[in-house]
This record gives C-alpha cells, structure tokens and sequence, in this order.
C-alpha cells in the first residue's frame, strides 16, 4: 500500500452552528422534538432564527466537526462539503482550514447559501438542531479529488450526507475511490431520524462490506435493526460488520470488533454544558487512534477523552488543544 | 422627573466579535500589543483573519455588551448603534433585540459593511482586540431618538466612540437631551489607549459635569491623569467627578462618591478564561443596581458578580441569566 498523505478524509455538509440557550417550554411552543436533527427550509429557518435567543455562530457539521477534532489530536485531515461564497462560507472555510485541515472544495458562487444549523441548548445540555441545508444540496461527486482519497487512511463518512442527494453519490465515488487503494471506508449513523430514512440503504453499506468500520449510538442502532433491545441490536450488528463502535452516552462506548468486545468507560466531565458534537469528537478520538495502528481500546479511550472535553462547553468543536489533552492524561500520540 | 421606559440608553459602537485562542507568538509575529485594542481597515482585517485560528462569532461591542448584561439582570435597556445590511448586520441586530433590548437604530444600506472585532484570547486570558469600525462610523445626531433619552435614567456611552467622529456628535446631542430631562450620564473610558487619543476631551467632559458618572480602570485612569500613581489619579478624579467607579482586576473596584470612597472585593472566579467584557459587565451590573436606586456598594457587588461570570468562559456576553445569579447570591433584584 502506497504511503498516505492524510490519516483520514472527511465527506459531509458543511454547515455553520447558530447556537442559543434555549428552555423546554421553547421547544414545545417550536413544535421540536428534543434532540432530534430537523431538516428546515431558508423561511422557517429565518423564522425560528428570529424566534430563538442570542446566539453564538461557529463553524459546525458532523463530519467537519470530526475532522476537526482529528486535526486537534495532531492528525493530518481533509476534508471534502459544499460552501456558497459568502460570510457564512468563509467561516466555514476559515475555520477549517485554521486548523491545518486540507478544504479546497470549490465554493458555490450561485445557488443557495452556505448551511446554516440552528441549534436550541436546554438545560439538561440536550441540543435539537434544525438544519438548513443550502449549498450542501450541491456536493456531487466531481467534488471528491480523487488523489487524497487514494492518499488517506480512511475515508470517513456522515450518515447525513444521504439528505441531499447527490452527496451520497460523492460518497460512493469517493467510497470505490478509498477501495481500489487499499483504504478503510468509514461510517457514522448520524441519527435515529436519519437512520430511519435510509435504513435499508445504510445497511446494504454495511452487508456489502462497502463500509467496514461503523459509528453508532444506542438510539441509531435501535433504529437499524428496529428493535428497543441493545443487546439483539449488537449482536445483529456483529454479524453484518466487522468493526463498529457503539457509543452509549455516560456509559462508555463498546468497541465490536471480529466477534470480540471491549467496553471503554466515559471520561469523567465536570458540568455536561452542550452535548452538541459528542458523536462528532468520539469518532474523531478513535480515528486519530485508528489511523495510526493504536489498539482499539486506546482509540476509543481518546475517544471518551474527546467527547467529554466537547461536552464541558458551547459549540461542537474543540477548545483546548486535544492532542495536549490526550499528552495530560498519559497517551503518547 | 416624568417616568421612565428604560433604565439605561446605551450608545456605542455596533460590532460582532471574532474571537480565537491565540499563543503569544503570534502577537509579536503581528506586531499587537497585548490588552490594547487597535482599529485597523478592512483589508487589515481580512489579512488578520487570515492568518488567525478557528473562531466563534458573537455579538460585542462595549457599550452593547453592557446593555446586554443590564437586560440579563432583568433591566430595561435601549441601545443606538449603527449595523450595514448584511450578515453580520443581522447577527448584531437579531442577538441584542433577543434580550428584549431596544434596537430600532436604521442600518446602512450602502458603504462600510458591519463591524467586526478580531480579539485574540491568550493563554493567560488576556484579550487584544482589532476592530474594524465600518457601519459605525456612520452613526451620527441623526441616529439618537429623542424620546427614549429623555425616557431613560440613565445615558451610558463608551469612550470608543470618540473614533468615528459623527458618533461623538450624537453623544454630545444625547447628553444634551438627557440633562434637559434631568437624567444622569455615564461615561467609560475604555482604554487606556483611546484615553491616550482623546484625554483633553475627556477631561473636558468630566470637569463640565456633562458625564457625571465615570467607570474606568486603573491604567486608564493612569493614562487619563498622566501619571503611574493610582492614589494620585484617584484624588485628582475626585476632585473632577462626583462619582466615579474605578475597576482594579482581581483587586475589585473602588467607588468615589461625593468625597467617600467604597472598596468592594473581586467576586471570585475558578478560572479566567477570556477577559473580554469585564469592565463592560462591571458597568452592567453597576448600572442596573444604580437605576433601580440601590445603594454603591451593591451596585459594586453587582457588577463584580456580573463580571466574574463573563471572565469565566469565552465571550463577551453573559451564557447564564445574571438575575438568576444575583439571586443565587443572595440579591434581590
């Protein structure tokens, strides 16, 4: 196998977080349900923009958020999403790129926006976002340069990106692409919502072993095998996959891995402020980890450690440098 | 004296913060001096994004971050500002309005585009800040609306806005239109470096009484008296202002009132995180305490709480409800 030039290239939407406190009551008057991710049109997001509170605006997006977090561990990342060239864009684009992450996606200079997520805060720390997708509905596969998939790891992919419809073609492209060069193709379920919408799609991906390391929660696994029942859900999972983790909130996460399990405790967090990105900088832990031959408890352990540094502040990026992070707790990365 | 609708009109300058964690290197590589804040043009501004880390964008401004503190407190605020029609424009407007602030300020059409301040957040907390004034050096006399002055007790200004040279104007007919309705007028000088600017007009504001409210700092303080004596600038300050509150970091704040003085200790804080708005959630919660006739050295303690909380996470607005915590402290506010 030819030497990479990226531990991991990201494909997902590329969008930027709105994020206000919001209380339970908001979310009943919205007509939301908690936690959940809506897909919204420019009007109601206008309009739910105007009804929410003060706001913080950052660069977001699950996949992007991951590789951002692979970039903070020291990982070398790409990533491919659609912006429109405008501020909201070069947002996106500036963050990314900040942080050392290979985007060169052409912007959009006509056509909708860039994706704009408006994302409520409770109390509790649950976030429910609602997402305007915009210019991600224009990702396709001319956007996915061949060359760095050839040259990375992984390819790393957002359940997500099955909403607009020709990103799950750049997927598959992108997918072939990673294949023919010997690559791991990767996959996060997203959400229980989006799983529901393309169940039998995402587990045709898995069974054709066109994706062979998996990301899910608890909820998005149910929803995969439409079952209440975990344990049934693991093990149907063991069988279609040979390498997936399920991550399980304050419980850890539990790695499945050629019939074989490692259960990884949470790392311990302070205050639980947002929970926005906690899925997003798991995956980013573990992939850092993957990427370069760590064990797969070792992965998930930074993953634990990513996630509840994500989870101690507003906003699903990282805001300390995780590669010192992972140094202060002992992991030599 | 005719009832009032607000307790405190704010004017200043109507800027959306982008903030970054920055090392020290990087301040020296472009030439900042740490804790100053320059105004730069748009093209500085664009090369010093460039060049910056990852950031969050969030509505700031001294005078409107004080303004946003006072409606956290449960206050009644009013703000005049100038913002352009764009993005940023929007966000400013969209997050001070979402406080229940009054902002009917009409936003520019055509010119300079919305404010921007890049601030660099160092390790040791510290923030220096690059401002691009744009739209807001297009607030003039035009902008102030009579009758929310005359219906506010108290005008509040920052020093900053003696940069724009229309915005110093609408200050001036705000004050006059204040003092015919027998309201009180604040000032805070800002920096030490705007003190530096404009220490004659300052000091010509003070000793004509058209401000008889002052907060500042110890090295504005220093700067506005020349000299590096804080007992010496403090005596002189006395003898020029009938009341004054000087804010002294971790040391509290000293208020001067009528030839008294009052020593109130720093509320304490688990870890500084971001400087950014200290002196201007000070000024909140003073404000809001001295509107509502509560006695100095409350107000002191308020704006101590309210600035303790701001240092204590990124960002230059309160992410917590200040009356909740003035509660929690054992306020009655």
């Amino acid at each position: 196998m030819a030497e990479t030039k990226y531990d991991v290239v990201g494909i997902g939407n590329a969008i930027v977080d709105v994020i206000a406190r919001a209380e339970d009551d908001f979310l009943v008057t919205e007509d939301l349900v908690k936690g959940s991710m809506n897909l919204i049109d420019e009007v109601r997001a206008d309009t739910l923009y105007e009804a929410m509170g003060a706001a913080t605006e950052m660069s977001g997006g699950s996949g992007a958020n991951t590789i951002a977090g692979l970039a903070s561990f020291g990982g070398r990342g790409a990533f491919f999403g659609k912006i429109a060239e405008d501020g909201l864009g070069k947002v996106f684009g500036h963050d990314i790129r900040a942080l050392g992450v290979h985007f060169e996606t052409p912007a959009l200079t006509a056509g909708p926006s860039t994706a704009r997520c408006l994302v409520m805060v409770t109390p509790d720390g649950e976030r429910t976002m609602n997402t305007f997708l915009g210019a991600c509905q224009m990702l396709g596969p001319n956007d996915v340069d061949e060359e760095i998939v050839a040259q990375s790891s992984i390819l790393y992919m957002e359940g997500y990106l099955w909403d607009p419809p020709q990103a799950k073609k750049a997927f598959l492209h992108a997918a072939k692409i990673a294949k023919k060069n010997g690559r791991e193709v990767a996959l996060t379920l997203s959400d229980s919502f989006c799983v529901d919408r393309y169940r039998a799609e995402f587990l045709d991906l898995i069974r054709s072993k066109t994706v062979t390391l998996l990301f899910g929660n608890e909820s998005e696994l149910h929803s995969l095998y439409e079952t209440a029942d975990t344990a049934s859900a693991m093990e149907a999972l063991e069988q279609d996959c040979p390498f997936a983790v399920v991550t399980r909130s304050e419980k850890g996460a539990t790695v499945l891995k050629d019939g074989k399990r490692i259960d990884v405790p949470a790392a311990p967090v302070d205050t639980v402020v947002d929970l926005t990105g906690a899925g997003d900088l798991f995956a980013a832990g573990f992939l850092f980890g993957h990427a370069r031959g760590m064990d797969p408890e070792v992965c998930a352990k930074l993953g634990a450690l990513a996630a509840a540094e994500v989870i101690s502040h507003i906003g699903a990026r990282p805001q300390v440098s995780l590669k010192d992070l992972a140094a202060q707790h002992g992991f030599s990365v």
